[in-house]
Formats: structure tokens, sequence, C-alpha cells
């Protein structure tokens, strides 16, 4: 979703914080009201950042599978409307509030779902991208520090946050943890690009690089072939994986891109997916990543991979309540199962130098 | 279970080649014939070893839970009667057939449940210690040269091998895949000490070192204090781990022993086990270790290790149909989970290092 306010080039800062600054700003969101209604585009009001938030105008923003359930309401814990949904986004910052002092006003910056603040348990160790009080939770509904939302209607009404993040807005605010910077001389993406590394290109190539850690001349499945899929493709691609075999099961998506070797169509298949893969490649890929959110895809994904060393990552949300279509016992077999959120980034520590990395042509990213 | 026929010191070899190579033995063995019916000691024929195959006498062996689990014929595609059980045992090589040179007569040795070809990818691999052919399956119940077994009632009718083992007898006869040769000067173990390496041990110690790879200073809890949990408790203290939580619901297993420092009886709790070991480890310990088989402690371990890093080792046999007790959304949170087999080694390439260390007191093995 392209924000109407946006603009092209340096034009498409078109800030003007000395009009805005500290006041409640008037602008268009997508505020969904209901499970399955349909986005009303109205002007809303964007309250002022409080202490250690930022305000960020948003320049682009793209919906997620993930934005889709929450709308539907699919799990009835994520429910709460009105809300503003939506989060991956590039933008600039508009204003930061009391103590913010890594960001300032006219920064380009991408909001994360999955923040860092730097300073708890989680953030300190490297083996996790967590974060005790910004991890990803699509049932946070308010804002860390006084529990209430910056939106609301023009009636006053309050309109809850969404991830952290909250894009489907012209404006909107986000705890400081939830911001990354990007300094432009550090790389050669646009603001519009940018926008991938906030939530699809990250998780997939993340997935790929961080999680699963794939090696070169390695074997592959990637089961889902939407933006996630495609980013895990490309990361693995980059890391020189000998074989990368797509499943999907709209032929649409068989195109030769992103690092993509082979394709299967499950329903092109006689026999299970799982035993086609381990043909395939002589028993079974080193590395297999669900990205469908759906339980037998996740067990054709979990038995694809090889016996003794094989490792499966969930990146795929599921609905609640499922159990792991595994036994127990199969874990004894040796396949690995793990799960990989935001690729495993540390969003504030290291997407500047993914970005760099990007820039420098490792990733192959366009829009 | 000590062998009949067992005896002491070096008389225990008290073995007479000369008159047993390359002819049926006539033996005592305890003889299941249906699931639960109390053990038949009986005579029985043990036949020459076929071409890679040894033949060893027995001098001890003892009972897992294992054994009983099959000796009840918990799962139904275990069952297969009559047939001689028994995996953990030592002893001393009788005869070997054609082709077998790393072992010869009067070799101690310890047979294996979990063999190694040496020869196929799995076990040219270091990540596993299994094998493509002489991997642990309780399917399995004959011989692997000609799918015959070695064993027969005096009657002719033949019985059931086990685990590629079936040490409840004084003679029985192992693919030379599933033997482990040991050199006295190469280590202090008494040969019923090394009994201790054929399962219990290595399989509680190798979770510990080689699957979980405990460090120095971690936190660990130990679900099940039987043998195996005793033995991830001892392998945890050998590593430096700073503490080590015992859960069991038997009183009588509360010994301050084997590395334990701390006791949970979850029968004195009121809240969840998890809950508590949170509470004693600053959000969950680095490792949690299942070794009962029950899926409500499968889960309580899961949820015992911290978020981000925590790991779980699943030692355990569950019976089937069973699927993990864990939602695929809790993977997000960083908890991992994993299965381990026989610990992690691989029987004939680690097991005569470990015997080394346990002989230099690096573990503390008693009987």
């Amino acid at each position: 979703m392209a924000c109407p306010a946006m603009a092209n080039g340096n034009d498409s800062l078109n800030l003007k914080p000395s009009e805005t600054k500290g006041k409640t700003i008037t602008c268009k969101a997508a505020v969904a009201y209901g499970p399955g209604e349909p986005f009303v585009v109205e002007n809303i009001l964007v309250h002022p950042p409080q202490k250690m938030e930022v305000r960020i105008k948003i320049l682009y923003t793209s919906i997620c599978h993930t934005d889709l359930s929450a709308w539907r309401g699919v799990s009835e814990a994520q429910r709460a409307y009105p809300r503003i949904l939506g989060h991956e986004a590039s933008g600039i910052v508009e204003s930061v509030g009391e103590g913010v002092s890594e960001v300032k006003e006219g920064d380009i910056v991408v909001p994360i779902f999955n923040g860092e603040c730097g300073e708890c348990t989680l953030c300190k160790c490297e083996k996790t991208n967590k974060c005790e009080i910004y991890g990803v939770n699509p049932m946070k509904k308010v804002m860390e520090g006084d529990g209430t939302s910056r939106f609301s209607t023009v009636h006053g009404k309050p309109i809850f946050h969404f991830l952290n993040t909250s894009t489907f807005s012209e404006y909107t605010v986000v705890d400081s943890a939830c911001v990354v910077k990007f300094v432009s001389t550090d790389h050669s993406l646009s603001i519009k690009n940018l926008t991938l590394l906030s939530c699809g290109v990250s998780t997939g190539v993340g997935a790929a690089w961080n999680t699963a850690n794939v090696h070169s001349g390695s074997t592959v499945a990637v089961f889902g072939l939407g933006a996630v899929g495609l980013a895990v493709a490309e990361g693995a691609r980059a890391r020189g994986a000998s074989k990368i075999i797509g499943v999907d099961i709209n032929p649409d998506k068989f195109i030769k891109a992103m690092g993509v070797t082979n394709f299967i169509n499950p329903k092109d298949e006689e026999k299970p997916v799982y035993e086609r893969i381990r043909e395939m490649t002589d028993g079974g890929v080193h590395y297999s990543f669900e990205c469908t959110g759906n339980v037998d895809v996740l067990r054709d994904a979990f038995l694809s991979a090889h016996e003794g060393w094989g490792l499966t990552v969930v990146l795929g949300i599921h609905a609640s309540p499922t159990l792991l279509p595994i036994h127990p016992m199969e874990l004894f077999d040796g396949r690995n199962i793990v799960g990989s959120v935001f690729g495993g980034f540390k969003g504030r520590s290291h997407l500047p130098h993914f970005a760099k990395q990007c820039g420098q042509g490792v990733m192959i990213i366009t829009t």
C-alpha cells in the first residue's frame, strides 16, 4: 500500500515538522473496525510521541499475510478493534519524544515489529533476537510507556496499535526500540527498497543466514513461494546452495527467480512431496523452510529434511490450537526443527549492515 | 541381571572356544514368550556367527526400561515372540564369523544397540550417530546378513533377536558393527563397569556432552532420576554446570548424588514445575532433559527452558501415537527441542575414549 502522501525523490520527505512537532497530527489511515470488515480510509488523530517514542511519517508500506490474519481475526487473541494494522514500511522521523537520542527529525527509518531495547537479558544474548519488552507480540495493542494509544478517531475514540508499528497510516508512533535508522551513505537502497527490510526480505534471508546458517553446496527446500519464501531462496542462493527446491500449489509462482532451481507442485505429484524431495536430494535436504502456516505442509517440510542432520525452519504463522505434527520419537531420527522470527536479525544492531550487503549486491532485492 | 555363568576376576572369562568355536552352543537365556508373560529361563541354542558376525559370552547384563516396554508389548510394532531381550551388557568374544578383523576371540567387548558400520552416509557424518543399517530399530528381530535368527529353542524353533544385542543370554550373536572392543590398558574400568557404557551412562552423559553440549556455569533440569537421568546430571556436573535440578515424583530418588544440586517433587508443588524452575533459574534453565517418556513431563521440560536459547533434549521413549505437546508458534519463543539416541555417541568410534575418561575420573560411575 502506498500512502496517499507518498511523493518521489527528495520531495518524498515533504516533511514540515515546524508545523507538526509537539502537536496532534490529523492524517489519513486505513482503519480495521472488525474481523474481515473492509478497511476504512479516514482521517485520524496521531498524538505526539511521549518519552522514548518516535513519530514517523510513513512513505511506503506493504501488506503481509500476518496483517491479513489479524484483519480477519483468525485468532481471537489477536482481535482488537478499531486498529491500525501494517508492519512493513519505511519513512522519516517527524519528531521524537523525551530521551530519544539515536534518531532525530528527518532520519530515514524502518519501523520493526520485533523491537530491540538493547538492555534486557535477551537483547544482550547473541543467541536470540527476541526482546523481553518489545519483542513481537500480536496481542499488544497500546504503547509500552503508559498503556494507552497514540491514535484516535477524529471523535476522540482510541484506535489500537498493532505489532509495535501500525504502518497503514500516514503517520505512526512507535517506541524508539522499534526504529532502525539508515544512513544513505552506508548503502545504495532507496527508501522504497528499505521497506523490504522491515519484514519479508529480512525474515526470509535471515532464516537462511542466521537461523539455518545455510552452507555452500547444500540442498534446500522452500515450502510456500510468497515474498518470504522467495527471500529464503535468495538467501540460500547467496550462500551458494547447490539445489533450491521451491514447493507451491500456485503454478503462477513457478518462475525461475530468486535462486529457485527446481519446482514441485504438490497437486501434480502422486507421492508425498517429502518422498519426491528425498529422491531428488539423495535422502533429503540439508534445510527445509516452512513458509505457509499449514501443519500438513509443516510435516512434509520436516520429513523432507535428511535423517541425521536435516533442519526444518518454521516461519509460517499457525493458528491455535494446533500441535506440532511430529511424534516425539521422530526426533530420534536426528531431524531438527526450530522457529525463526524476523530471520533472527536483531533489528537495530543488524539491519544497517544487512542493508549495506543488499546495496553491495550480496542479495538481489528489487521492487 | 547377572548371568548364571558369571564368575569373578580373570576366572570370569571361563571361556573355552576350542570346545565351542564353529559349533552351536547350548546355554541358558531368559526368553520372553508373550507380552507381560514371565521370562522363562531355559536352555537355548546359539548358532555360530556368520559372515561379519560376532558371538559373545555375556558376563554382565542389566535391565533398561526399554527392555520392560518391549517385554510388556507397549507398542504393537515391537511385539515379536519368543524373543531374547536385553541390550545393556559386557562380555568377551567367543568366536567371530568370516571377515571380522576388528575383534577376536578373548577380546573384552560391549555390544551396542545403536551400531556403527562406519561406511554409510550417516556414519561418515560427524553430525549424527545413526547408522543406516545398524541404527537402533526396535522392530528388527533377525540378523542383517541373512534375515534369520541365531537363536532357537532346543526343539529348533527360532527365537527372535532384540535391538541388535539380545543380552539376556549366556551367549549372543551380534553384527560386528554392534561390537565395541575395549583394551584394558586404555582405562581402569572393570568389565562389570564397562556394562554401564552400553546404554544408560553413555545415553545420559552423552546427551549432556554431545547433544546439549552443556557449558560451564549453566543451569540444568533433569526430569526423571532413573539411571539415565542421573547420568545426565553427572555429565552436567562434569561440565561444570552451576545448578542441576532433579525432578522426580519418587522421593526415594532424592539423594544428593551424581551432581544434582536441587530437587523438585511435582507432587509437593502447587504451581506447574516449569514455573518453579523458571523462578529458581532467572527465567529458565539453559538445558532441560526429558528422561521419562511422559508427554506432560515433556511439556514441562520444554517450558522450563529459557526463552530465546533454552534447549530441551528428549531421551524418554514415547508410545505411539502421540504428538509433541508443543504448538508450532511456541518455537518462535526461541526454545529448541532435539532428540538424543545413545547420547550422540558413535559407539565404536567414541566409546573407548569415553571409557578412558571414566577411568581418569572425569566421570564418576560406580556399581
